[in-house]
């Protein structure tokens, strides 16, 4: 017999800012941000920002890309975010300089305690540090932090840390060999 | 040399209900349901109702679904249906009390005879059971059950039934451990 | 330390089409092609075949399908596209005829060098030939070549050629079985 109630479900605790500026981003990303007629850069840029984004220089944003709150969100320079990339902040996510996130890539933040009775809540930060890649279609879970110029192959899937100059592979990914620079 | 003939493809025998309601529905879809400006749940759970779906209490579903023939779902209550998901019914799906569907989850009951000459469709009823929980961007393959409880984790994919209690993961997706409920 | 800076990355090389026709796909493809209120058939094939696209008979193609460079692609008889494909076509696609792209199927022909400093941009052809079928949600990388009749299935991903009749599955896809055909 199962043991979850979801009517017991209370995430009261999570407070991701207020309901005006949530839903008024929510329509501003459907009708601007999101919509492929705007894909301007400095325009998205902008609209991050004013919504309490932190964005570095000479990054870029392509289109379709769904963030869920701009103020959980912090990019360094040189970050590019590809097309239809979904970056799902609930809590913070760090992308540090020289970052690439390719098409359709998805941060994901939310969790849930399938333990509990209330099916709870559960969210946690992703870290992701200097001139990593996460690939194309490539998942990255909750609580995840990725080390400088680790790379996620495409279409794998994270939800634990990656090393520093890893390359990572598979659903669950794992190490599959380091990432050596060439010689100049 | 190769023995498909898809000029050969018939699907006359599937019957999905008459061409003015399956379009009517596809506008509907497109304009309305689908769209992020609309993200009402009252409003998304009364369109699938007038198009036949079955729908229990207390359920959610939030911007982006994509639903083939709303009178091919049943959903119980409190069952949640996350951002993006995708049920591509072309057969009955049918949802029980408390089964999650997370973000971009795909539901498929669509295939092919890969070994007929006219490259045949099949298709395949899905059926989650009671606080199944299919993760984000998981797949559950045409004809499969997930039985109560069971687990498919972020990014996995299963074309095969999930046994009560379990949680399964990775691409096919295998079986890792047993779904135990904290002790209160 | 890292040795990648992208301020060196330099792609001038590149040159898929002068601007003003990558602009006008870019705004054709939003307002039009992907539109799913513009879902007939016939009007697609003559956008793409307005934008330098070769298509051939009997093929047909899903509402949402999202195209890079029409001009990047060629379409042989009876080749149907699914809901939600994306091809990523930054290099020449070419799909014999009967390949088939199930829904949400990925064919990316981008990648980035990731051992030069510069994250230099790399691209690759991808030729699906006779009868192949790219199963929904698959992915298949840059530089691929898939056989004919050969099956990746469902959600799986390949960055490697696939065998004539081969059927391939996981992240990364492995040989599983041979495609056998019934007799009549």
């Amino acid at each position: 017999m199962s043991k979850v109630d979801k009517t017991k479900f209370d995430n009261s605790w999570y407070k991701p800012g207020p309901y005006w500026k949530r839903t008024l981003w929510h329509f501003t990303s459907a009708l601007l941000f999101r919509n492929p007629l705007f894909p301007f850069y400095g325009f998205k840029a902008a609209l991050l920002r004013l919504f309490g984004a932190t964005i570095g220089k000479n990054s870029n944003i392509k289109p379709g890309v769904n963030i869920k709150y701009p103020w959980f969100l912090s990019i360094g320079d040189n970050v590019w975010i590809g097309e239809n990339v979904w970056i799902d902040n609930l809590a913070q996510v760090t992308l540090e300089n020289g970052v690439t996130l390719s098409q359709g890539a998805l941060l994901l933040t939310g969790n849930h305690d399938y333990k509990s009775e209330g099916f709870d809540l559960m969210v946690g930060e992703i870290y992701i540090k200097e001139n990593a890649w996460i690939g194309a279609m490539a998942i990255v879970g909750p609580g995840v932090t990725v080390e400088e110029n680790a790379i996620l192959s495409l279409g794998s899937r994270t939800s634990k840390n990656l090393e520093a100059n890893g390359i990572y592979e598979g659903v669950p990914a794992k190490f599959v060999k380091e990432r050596i620079f060439s010689k100049k």
